[in-house]
């Protein structure tokens, strides 16, 4: 049975506080075994790589075989159904178009003091892209990574996924053509980060890793952060919905499965101001389960995480809404625009009833690469600015040195800085 | 002696990766004292901080007495040099006027099928702002960190500096009241950041802990990050100076030497065209070290990290600069901005020979904190984009969920994840 909470009891605010520390996933010890895969790969290269694809894998490669070909990249292509290879490309094209609306523009002003000012965006020059193997190898997740490290103009784009037994999902390759990925190694876990980091004989390193993975994965990540950048550590996914009296009850409830379905760990919530919907909503999902293919996952998320909070009012949503930071929010109210505008803390919001989550998923052309875990509080989505830096420019003539240099000097002598202040005097002649 | 290069010799690339390698930070093993710290806070709150504060700063402190005054800012204000918190207000004035354009767009469009897409920035709602106590208090730093949250939007801004022995640098606490600083409280180390982050009774969490620190800081900072947003680990300062046969000699080793000047990690690197300049700034440097009141530190920095890399044209300075990605670049060249525009990985680029980096450390309007560590690579200087988050947004009617639906469903069928299709399906009456 999922949480019932009742923002008008008198215990609210402490269950509910509860409710938010409450942890989904058990964080494995996993650091001490990533650290070591890390570090060996990191000394001894492709060696260690191979070693470590053997054991967890159970895959014998050689350095020639770690690259996937472009033959079978090839063949992965023809082995596709038509159907979802043209939805895949539809996807495809739908990122690109909103993603490209991402892209900063450089700036470069005079203030004036005669000083010019500003910055300039560039691409990093090469990302890797983590894609898990398995159940959990999903070929719209490949898309979404790699279509804005595309539009940023990344030019060099490796895609690891590891092969257990030499099992490769053609879809997953498939996405990775049409994402633009340049390369792609058949190698996961904690060893491929290294690999990507550090960089082999085989695999030259990249300046920046992306994309989901296990325990193993994440650990790694955070050891080689700094010596490249990463993008966030993901936790399981999570729903909130708000919806009012002219919610249907069961489009909710199959959007809320739709969020269980992912993982056990997955979390699905419904924020009402309506009673009758909360009890229409609790009653669809139970029938739902009954033919749902996971449906194990789903009863159990749902049992385990779910939660129905009512309100007095929606206007009560709004605080609670911002406390859970919710990776998605769907609103289905009378106004969904104006409530959306009232809350600070949301991954993505979709709105009104024709716009379930699943949309966004995968042919929205928004990312689905989202905050969860409620970093939404302080964290973006994935987008191009993911793949992109900015250097700040300056540049003073005699003039505009003349003008801001003495400030610049008491400020250097201030902070003890010596050979700051005579940067600036030597050249003014000051000392 | 710093290190000398010659572009032109047999073994230069091999000389230059293990340049690139070499090791500025003996990395202290910090971690599990770290942990035992941060843990001991999130357990005991107000308590285990009080405790730490008694042990490492040699001050004993009670809850109301954690945080520093209105009388006490007051105070600090009066006792401080009336040229230099006028040159704090002309840096605060410039950071401002900087940071103000990096203020984001939101975007809403309307596609041709009908979809609303889009996206829109909220700030952050609260952040901590870290400032080291001792020498290393700078309050050109308090500005640089605290006017982009303030220009982001940040409403509640909290500082936290540690004061050993009960001493607190009053311009510390000045350009904290010019940067917008909410609240202040004296503690530092481990326990300050677990303060912020997990909350106390007397400090209420934030959702962002930015700002340097010692090993410890940066230590928990990454301990923390995931329950709160962390801003870069910055290692320790470097510059990279590139210049032609017009450049001043001594100008550059005034530079070189601000930067050397910082810590006996930093790092100084001149890249040249010309012998005759490489040759006479070398002598500068030794004949400035003579007067600088830091050239302990300083020469220690020239002498185990300063390098002096030979190139026989400019255009072979490119590569370089992007493969040492340096956190400040000045360029003195006869077209500097010529230059500038085919190097893509720095933090900071000033340009000519009137735009010493002093200037961008404290007045010219930029930030100066900036990726270090070849994280130019992959990263950018601290901007209003660190305190702002965006949510995307998504909207589809009918007809929009008829048009995209059927592929949606298609996607989720191929990556076993039926309840997603299913609830398309429902509303669609297809399933």
């Amino acid at each position: 049975m999922p949480v019932r909470l009742d923002r008008s009891s008198a215990d609210f605010d402490q269950r509910f506080a509860a409710f938010l520390a409450a942890k989904r996933e058990v964080s494995a010890d996993v650091e001490a075994a990533a650290r070591a895969i890390v570090d060996d790969v990191a000394k001894r290269g492709d060696a260690a790589l191979l070693e470590a694809t053997a054991k967890f894998d159970r895959l014998t490669l050689d350095a020639a075989s770690l690259r996937v070909s472009a033959a079978e990249i090839e063949a992965a292509n023809k082995a596709c159904d038509a159907a979802t290879l043209d939805a895949l490309k539809l996807a495809r094209d739908r990122i690109e178009i909103y993603h490209r609306r991402q892209l900063p523009q450089d700036e470069r002003f005079t203030d004036p003091l005669g000083v010019e000012l500003g910055w300039r965006y560039t691409a990093i020059e090469s990302a890797g892209l983590y894609v898990p193997g398995g159940t959990a190898a999903y070929p719209s997740s490949v898309l979404m990574n790699a279509v804005p490290a595309k539009v940023a103009g990344v030019s060099r784009l490796v895609m690891v996924v590891p092969s257990p037994d030499g099992k490769l999902n053609p879809l997953v390759l498939a996405a990775a053509s049409l994402g633009g990925v340049t390369e792609i190694y058949r190698v996961g876990g904690a060893q491929a980060v290294a690999a990507l980091a550090h960089g082999t004989a085989t695999i030259a390193p990249v300046a920046k890793i992306v994309g989901p993975g296990n325990a193993y994965v994440a650990a790694a990540k955070r050891l080689v952060f700094g010596k490249v950048g990463i993008d966030m550590i993901a936790g399981p996914s999570e729903v909130l919905v708000i919806a009012d009296d002219t919610g249907n009850a069961d489009w909710i409830a199959a959007d809320l499965l739709a969020q269980a379905e992912h993982d056990a760990s997955a979390q699905s919530i419904l924020i009402t101001d309506s009673a009758r919907l909360a009890a229409d909503v609790e009653k669809a999902v139970e029938a739902q389960l009954k033919t749902l293919p996971r449906a194990a996952i789903a009863s159990a998320s749902w049992a385990d995480f779910g939660a129905i909070i009512m309100v007095k009012n929606l206007g009560d949503s709004i605080p609670l809404a911002d406390a859970i930071a919710a990776e998605h929010l769907e609103i289905m109210t009378a106004d969904p625009d104006a409530l959306a505008a009232k809350i600070r803390n949301a991954g993505a919001v979709f709105l009104g009833p024709h716009t379930p989550e699943a949309i966004g998923d995968y042919v929205g052309g928004s990312n689905h690469v989202l905050p969860t875990a409620r970093s939404a509080r302080f964290s973006s989505g994935l987008s191009v600015h993911d793949f992109m830096k900015r250097t700040s420019i300056l540049k003073c003539g005699p003039d505009q040195l003349r003008a801001l240099g003495p400030a610049a000097m008491t400020l250097g002598q201030a902070e003890g800085l010596d050979a700051h202040s005579r940067s600036i005097g030597l050249r003014l002649n000051l000392s």
